[in-house]
């Protein structure tokens, strides 16, 4: 049994790494912190939990083997140094490692506290970089619109059967934008109601692409990501768009998809334009590649559970690599449907 | 590994039986039935089940030991007596087996295919009636409304703290309605909007008199229950209402039925109301029992997931129990929160 | 064309006032205030009244012959009698003038600033205050629960057919819960979720008291009220219960509400089960009497819009009667279905 | 008053005209027909139009001046010549008047009825076709996702500041895809998730790209057009991409699109992001043209209320103009916010 940690257990993502935790076989929950709610029991914070309580403390207990780090970017990264210094294995769920040129992490969110770590961390996407995560001690794990997006896009670019000009639309549930309260995630403001946000860039906008050229592998592709908040908590549904370079038929590029993706435990390459409701609460992504022969383009629809595969579960994906456990462990749970 | 089959997988309880069986340690699906889609694989018509892909046929296999039924009541009935007759246990999730009164049961349903079994039949609800449901051949599993609502009286009136009058007002997600197409259940017509309906006498009315009858023991329980609809796919709260006989406080009465639920594995009795997403995808039934001190009223607040607790994970529950298994074996589940 | 302010048009019911007089062809809005957002243009802070644009500013302005306050309660009332003494009538959507008895109102509000005006206030639902309201200077435009509760009881107990012993089981959507920010009120809280809450003693609890023992007339009614949250945005349903008194079929008890409300603009006695999507948007009551036979109650079903009839369009209602305009005027839009 | 007759009243659009036509100060409804409903008061159909209660009939009397079809495609074509032949002018809310070439019609919908027909229709889209609407007898009302779409892009591609190859990435409510029943509109299968379709070419793309054709003037436009369900009622939200020919900055880019619009009575081109909730049961369509730098691309995001804008308002619209009335009368509701 590893000894895990959570720090920050009272976001979304707390909150749900401590929901499939508590139920993971190889792993045991010794620490969980929370500023706000230290000193009380997690089931009065998250009732949901409560045959799994444990008392939230201000601090991560030193017999943690692997932290995972729920905390806002900079805050991560500040707590990230003392960790792996006390060889505790660190998974940061900020996006403070995801990217690897520190210019772009200033443009996109400031000044980074400790950028001699950003060569080191590995980027948490295990169907890209399964074998450099099980060797880390420092992993970055993906956001929520990236997982979608490089999934989708990852096997057209790497085959180079699309130019490197691609649209991302990408329509999120609200759990996304996390427990913290703001009007925008206010029930009467977001119910019955749809809107596009980030337009002058959303911060996994330079996450995407990062990942996107590494695809490529031939210089810069340019992409155009739009997020769109619609009513519903979990659950996330990209479309990307690109231009074929070659006239290939859609059942071609789904041989292509299904190939390159058959020996992924959690990616399903799907004969039907999948929902978002069909991943609910699993760490599955199911993927629809298309081709819109009119037109000459790619379209490839994504969906994942946001929390779980876009966050917590590919975490705990992430910590099973790490650990030397199977890959499935504890995230074996289907979609939950209707 | 007992082999369990499924009658009519196709409907949402026939999908969530699967959901949950296919990853339940110690049962194996062997066959699984479905009129409209036999011959088609289950991933066709459930892509969240795409994983455990088994095909749907037309007859249920001999070899199974336990079938459960998924079908409309009547077809239910009519389908028992034959499996019985194999030596096959049912679970039956119709509301044929229910009533042991076949007048009752004539009144709210029509002629009754098997009356000769209502004696026989076991009311599948574990907190009441584990004993019998260990030796049964054939469990009648409760309705969803029923089981939140006799959860939440039972204590109160065999302990007689209340008088044998009670009001149950429910509220519904949408999919207890089913995966057949009606208007009352079409999109546009239930989104953003609440109503009330079977005033004239829901057929889960007698099921939960008969039950508060039992409880009670002193006679008939006067009891008025109105079902709500609101816009949300799984999830009931059932609220309860009666006068109290002694001045009780809250907290004694929170003391009687904590002790009363004490040692049931899915059975919880919460410190403030709780919420139907706090068991969503779960087992658990919440109860939150308060009183009314200026009116003199119990109220009691119950919260389930319907196709779970209210459904196929008491089910599945009742199987463990007929197996010999271990109760919570499959369903140890957490809810699905945010 | 009365000149009309409104006070604090930043919160829900100030927008939706400022949507319903913006199209009113008797009044004219003259001055509209919000401390946050003074000196913004209205556009900016609610996009969906971009055509009616006109500036917020700190202080109401003095030509202003009506002026709606949708201040918090205790600043409402402070903010009351400055206006009446310079000759400004009052409509108050807040608590502070709906209890005649500033015992009651310290008991769930704390202390009163100016209880002397209590006893003049009028409780602002014309269905039972129409004369007072035309001719008075300070209406207490009732709570949304209230509004729904009592015209669903008012008939029953008017008359006596019903035991003074009631419970109304109310269901509100979540912008009833107001614009400022709340974990309560939070998306991912709220959607596929319902919970109830003020068990202890709800503030619109001796509202809807006071307003029945009216309607008695022989002493105090015993009330159970419990609201509860949905996932949606606007709408009320109330479910009452009561036992009746004497037997009296639903066709009878029908009559009695349908003769009682025949005269009322804007309340409806329906013959089946209404929705609130049915008055969404509307100033419409939707009433539906029934009984239950077998155990002998009344049961009355109330639906509203709770931004309309239970607050901002009731308080235009209130208007026309006080400013001798037809009752009508600027309400006559239909629900808005599906 | 002009006299005013609905076919087919008791679908969602043929309600919604309804709605908006019985509190039309300029227009009578005297009659409205319903197969599957004739006989029965509306009221029994549509509880929310009570107030306006009006008897279905089997066939449309001969005293209208103007028909509004409600019907499916093909029942609408081969309804409209006898209808002309009488002298009744018609407003068809089907797609069988909207695209200009038989053919086209023929490979998306099947064999035409009266293709004689088509070269007279006149596309119901008044900020495009004001003038030979006034003088129609036969206008083909717009689908919702053309409408928002056509908004969003005819000023750029008239002015040829982008390429001709767009992608419009649309998300819709669910009532646009009708009242008739579907699991697809099922509330369990759309609530909580979200799904791309009409991937094989959505019987919107021709319709959309003729007049995307007709703005850029200069031959084929390159479209792809995906459709979205989301979870809500009403409201679409169209995402518009394409490559601009030149750098212009988002601030001229929305200069043009105001100036392009600036005497129109219902598209405002506003200064933020819009949501649908903005325009909810409003006639009005919201335009947010800007420029993604990094990619070089033009972004236009359009919301409409897709019963209202995208379906019976403007066909009310159509009617005010063909009438001679004033083009927004019957139309000044505001969006219902929150």
């Amino acid at each position: 049994m590893i000894r895990v940690g959570i720090v920050a257990v009272t976001g979304y993502t707390g909150a749900e790494l401590m929901r499939l935790l508590s139920r993971h076989p190889g792993a045991q929950v010794v620490s969980i912190t929370g500023r706000s709610e230290a000193g009380k029991p997690l089931r009065q914070v998250f009732p949901h939990l409560r045959d799994v309580d444990q008392p939230v403390t201000a601090e991560l207990s030193d017999d943690v083997e692997v932290a995972f780090l729920g905390l806002p970017h900079h805050e991560a990264a500040a707590m990230t140094p003392p960790l792996l210094e006390k060889g505790i294995k660190v998974i940061d769920l900020s996006a403070d490692f995801r990217l690897r040129d520190a210019a772009v992490y200033e443009e996109f969110y400031g000044h980074h506290p400790c950028p001699y770590l950003l060569a080191e961390a590995v980027y948490g996407l295990p169907e890209v970089y399964r074998e450099p995560i099980k060797a880390a001690r420092l992993v970055a794990n993906p956001g929520c619109y990236p997982t979608a997006s490089i999934l989708a896009l990852w096997p057209a670019l790497r085959h180079h059967i699309i130019k490197p000009e691609v649209i991302v639309d990408a329509k999120s549930g609200v759990s996304g934008a996390g427990r913290s309260l703001k009007l925008e995630s206010h029930f009467s403001e977001v119910n019955e109601s749809v809107r596009a946000y980030g337009l002058d860039g959303h911060r996994h906008l330079p996450e995407i692409n990062q990942e996107l050229n590494v695809a490529w592998g031939r210089g810069f592709v340019r992409l155009t990501f739009v997020p769109h908040l619609i009513p519903m908590t979990r659950g996330i549904l990209a479309t990307a768009y690109a231009d074929l370079t070659v006239e290939w038929p859609a059942n071609q590029v789904y041989a292509l998809y299904a190939d390159f993706y058959a020996n992924e435990p959690f990616v399903r390459v799907v004969e039907s334009p999948p929902q978002t409701k069909q991943v609910y609460g699993s760490n599955y992504c199911y993927l629809y590649p298309t081709v819109d022969q009119r037109a000459g383009r790619l379209i490839v629809v994504a969906v994942i559970d946001n929390l779980v595969k876009g966050a917590s579960g590919q975490a705990v994906q992430n910590l099973n690599l790490m650990a030397g456990l199977p890959e499935t462990m504890g995230l074996e749970a289907l979609g939950i449907y209707p």
